[in-house]
């Protein structure tokens, strides 16, 4: 019945021998890594004039130098890391390349900050997604959370069930969001132009608390920080060259030049008009909305917009899904993480990293309350972090690598790492107090627990390590007959009478234990036992505060101590099983706690004791 | 530390043999057992009040009548519970009475009555005393869930400890209360023929909503019900008797006498300062709160009151605290309910019938906002039921035993039986829609529950016992030294060698199991095998699934299927044991998983799997 529910809601379990990877061609492959970049259109204008707004009204015409600045930027780290793609066309992730280049600790650093990176775009993106919803419908606006977790659960449960990365499915969204943007762009600057369109505001948009402080250079550099958000999934298509068709890497720079070349357009069209129509931030609508909404009308260009948005912001946050797992699978079998992180679910998919990336993701959009821009100060960090040390690996790489102009290379991406290496910082300064610590706190703590799983590891391969062992010595051991058999008992039953027979087959040395919690029973085994027990000997352990398991511990550790040069005893434990399972509610839990204790406190002889557990089963 | 924290929270472990009986003298046994019955003088009036007022302020008058009706029950009922202590001096509960005199299911009826009524004793006195701290300080009021909760906790807390029925320790509130609420219904009386009182009303007081229903007899009868909670805890002496000092039942029978002639003239002065002071009762104030306020003034005394009328009603929840466990106990022994209940803790007290009783009562506080007035038609229902049942089973009694006067006191039970019958008609017709239905459905369930554990520990009974074995079979059975024992092995390491080298020692028939989930460690395994493994056989299950246990399953079914006349394989299982408990994060729960699924997953062959757990220790 389980099987046939999982089968229901996962899909039928998947043979190792399915694994299949299909290979994409360049529209498809732009559809698939480039919603994460593309999407960020739809809130990073947003966060700039949400910094701006706190100077006043008047502040916002800066947002259009920032967003030019980004722009700029964007084409810098396009440049670098269609670089990257040439010089590691088996894939390139930061940690990869940082690992290979810069040494441990740099690639650990870019592994946390790729795995908090992650994280916070999966939260990012689906708050935004759920804001665009909101925006065309205001009336649910206060559920906006419990939307966000349950578009986090549905596309986990897709990734669960193993979405293949369907390129045609993923085009339509990606697509339709890219030309309904560029369609919002023409139609308002044509609207513009022919004089048709008047300014958003004074329509009844509450604007936000603002003008409280003055514009400052370190308010412009913080709003500049904000819109960075635009460039985060740049790096997306070097992760993932080896699924475009051959030649992989001309195909994948190919790609990354396009999608550059989409997103600035995109993203200096909406800031222009948002400039223009004078748009200023508001709690309950996004920018984009207000744009859409002032030139398309609210009709169904408008509708198409807001749900192409969500849309294309859930496939952003379903990419999350597909780098999480991979990444982390990769550091476990480096032995960073838990290995149960490289377990390939029933569905070919490391379900363990999902659930873990849903689960984080869930935490944070709690904490923040379903809001994009008390997100926004940690996204960033991590993203250019990982940029200017992926960036600063390949001018390592060329260097070491040599060859036909290396020089020009390294300096293409040395222009890269400087760049992002300067915005990094001035995230980090103007976001600092407002949420950008929170990262540089957790990256350290990730290294640090990514080095202590690992010490762990190489500790136990090395005290299980058959190294210094010689086979003639083991497993050849003269094979002791003359194992010390301890039997508990608790009442004398089929169960008990069961286990006693298996003990007496495996040694000649046995005794039967009971400890005195009741005296009834006790007297009851002691009666019983002459006939039932034969020879074995009874022992009856006093229990002066009613615990089974202590008396039973004291006497093994006792006669450790007795007969130190025998080895420790074997526990025979007379189990019965119940047939349903509400039964067990009502059976002490004595032989579980029996065996968890013997197996896992040690007693002060660090004898291991071995175990057995004789089950009788109850037929109803 | 874990030792160390317990004894600081719970107090250090006590012997078995600690456990004595204190016996109490008439003053001490009054001051324990009363305050349930004492107690309930702090709401049963305002609760007549509360059933009135829905006709109109002038429906109030019948609220003294009504009080004399139920002071006339509660003479017939101490009456008849005055004849139950004479008959079972060794303590009458309506659970053994009813079962042994009337048969097991009015036994069980009952049982399942006192069960709810002992949680309801909880929720309803832990209610009206946390009422009583928010009249006098109303900013309370909005936390009085919280409160509710909190008491709960202490109390329980408290009695987890084990708090030794200390007699003079509970004589201050208990006799606290009497005095003060004696001393206001006298000063009341005084100022009022000295007419220096005047009506409460009119003080500012919101009255509740009401006036909307005309004066019905069914109103009558429902605020005669409501009143009725005035009678609960008048059985409490009769199931104390080994308490008392001796001769137990005439000093027990004397105190009954006593609190009911202090119970009487409390309630009936209470009933009547609130119909010549016009009180009606109020959201926020209790009822004697306003008397109180009106005959003391805002001054110490009141306080005093106030805080006694607390005090008492902790200490009637504490009495169920003594009683649930114990009947419970009771019950579990009797195999009706999970034997758990039986288990004396650390602190010689029942430590999970007190935490199941804790865990409900909180649950009926949240369910029903920590309202007395809610919880209120719920409650008679129990009580009154195991009157009838208790009455009834001493009329049968009576006539069993025959002798001396047994007409008469057959009669005089008869009676009470008679009486508190017809009160429990009238409680279940007129609070049956309020509430009364919930335990009129759950003591049903309750006795469905109870027969399902007592079969179930029958069939066990049954299946385990040695009935019809001969001692000559067992367990002198031929000593099979030929066990199939197999070694599943994840991967070459020094825990699996001494595993193999436990398998070796226990039978020639040893054979070691790969299970192919990972090709490489596989072909690892295959390649130390010779040198490693020896002449034990290796054999290498595919698992296309990447399933560990399935593949392992199907083996041992098959080779049980090949070989049906041996018994069933032995499995020894390699383990290694973390040094930390948060390693055990680090690795696949394999073994725990196999151990698991062989013990409790029964094959198609019903044969007993013994599971061998072999553990290695590492040291860091």
């Amino acid at each position: 019945m389980f099987a046939g529910i999982r089968n229901l809601v996962f899909g039928s379990r998947l043979p190792t021998a399915e694994e299949v990877h299909q290979r994409l061609n360049k529209v498809q492959a732009l559809a698939i890594f480039s919603s994460d970049a593309l999407s960020s259109v739809a809130y990073a204008t947003e966060e700039i004039l949400l910094v701006l707004v706190m100077a006043g009204t008047s502040a916002l015409g800066f947002s259009l130098p920032i967003s030019l600045v980004i722009v700029g930027l964007l084409a810098i780290v396009a440049t670098s890391y269609n670089q990257t793609i040439h010089g590691y066309p088996s894939g390139g992730g930061a940690y990869i390349v940082a690992y290979d280049n810069l040494g441990i600790w740099p690639g650990l650093t870019a592994a946390a900050a790729l795995l908090i990176d992650y994280v916070l775009t999966v939260a990012v993106s689906v708050t935004a997604g759920i804001a665009a919803i909101t925006s065309a419908f205001p009336a649910l606006f206060p559920f906006r959370s419990g939307l966000c977790l349950l578009a986090i659960v549905v596309i986990a449960w897709a990734n669960l069930r193993g979405v293949r990365e369907s390129g045609t499915l993923f085009a339509i969204p990606t697509y339709g969001f890219v030309i309904l943007t560029l369609a919002l762009i023409v139609v308002g600057l044509i609207r513009l132009v022919a004089g048709t369109l008047s300014p958003v505001s004074g329509q009844g948009v509450p604007p936000l608390e603002g003008g409280a402080q003055t514009l400052t250079l370190f308010l412009i550099l913080r709003a500049f920080a904000s819109g960075c958000a635009a460039l985060t999934g740049v790096e997306a298509i070097s992760n993932g060259i080896p699924a475009f068709r051959k030649p992989e890497a001309d195909n994948a720079g190919k790609t990354l030049i396009a999608m550059a070349a989409l997103l600035a357009p995109m993203f200096l069209g909406i800031s222009f008009l948002a400039h223009s129509l004078a748009v200023v931030p508001a709690e309950y609508e996004t920018v984009v909305s207000q744009i859409a909404r002032q030139v398309f009308g609210k009709g169904p260009f408008y509708l198409a917009l807001q749900v192409a948005t969500t849309l294309i912001l859930i496939l952003a946050a379903n990419t999350s899904f597909a780098g999480f797992p991979r990444l982390s699978a990769i550091l476990a079998q480096d032995r960073y993480l838990p290995r149960q992180l490289t377990n390939l679910g029933d569905r070919l998919v490391f379900a363990n990293g999902i659930i873990a990336l849903a689960f984080l993701a869930s935490v944070l959009v709690v904490l923040f309350g379903g809001r994009t821009h008390r997100l926004i100060p940690l996204y960033a960090v991590g993203v250019f972090l990982s940029f200017t040390l992926s960036q600063a690996g390949m001018v390592r790489h060329w260097r070491r690598q040599g060859g036909r102009g290396w020089r020009w290379k390294a300096t293409v991406n040395g222009l890269g790492a400087g760049a992002t290496g300067v915005v990094l910082l001035v995230i980090l300064v103007t976001k600092f107090i407002h949420g950008a610590w929170i990262v540089a706190l957790m990256i350290p703590c990730f290294i640090w627990v990514f080095r202590l799983i690992r010490r762990h590891y190489e500790s136990v391969a090395q005290q299980l390590s058959l190294e210094g062992l010689s086979p003639e010595e083991w497993p050849g051991l003269a094979s002791s007959r003359r194992h010390k058999v301890v039997v508990p008992v608790s009442a004398m039953h089929r169960g008990t009478l069961v286990a006693l027979r298996f003990a007496r087959t495996m040694s000649k040395d046995v005794c039967a234990v009971v400890v005195d919690v009741d005296g009834q029973v006790t007297a009851r085994v002691r009666e019983k036992w002459p006939e039932w027990g034969r020879d074995v000997p009874l022992v009856i352990l006093e229990s002066p505060y009613r615990s089974t398991v202590g008396p039973l511990l004291a006497y093994l550790a006792e006669m450790d101590q007795r007969e130190p040069e025998r080895g420790a005893a074997v526990v025979v434990l007379p189990e019965f099983v119940p047939a349903r399972w509400w039964h067990h509610l009502l059976h002490n839990q004595t032989a579980l706690l029996i065996k968890m204790v013997l197996t896992y406190r040690r007693g002060n002889t660090h004898k291991a004791r071995v175990i057995i557990d004789v089950p009788y089963y109850l037929q109803h």
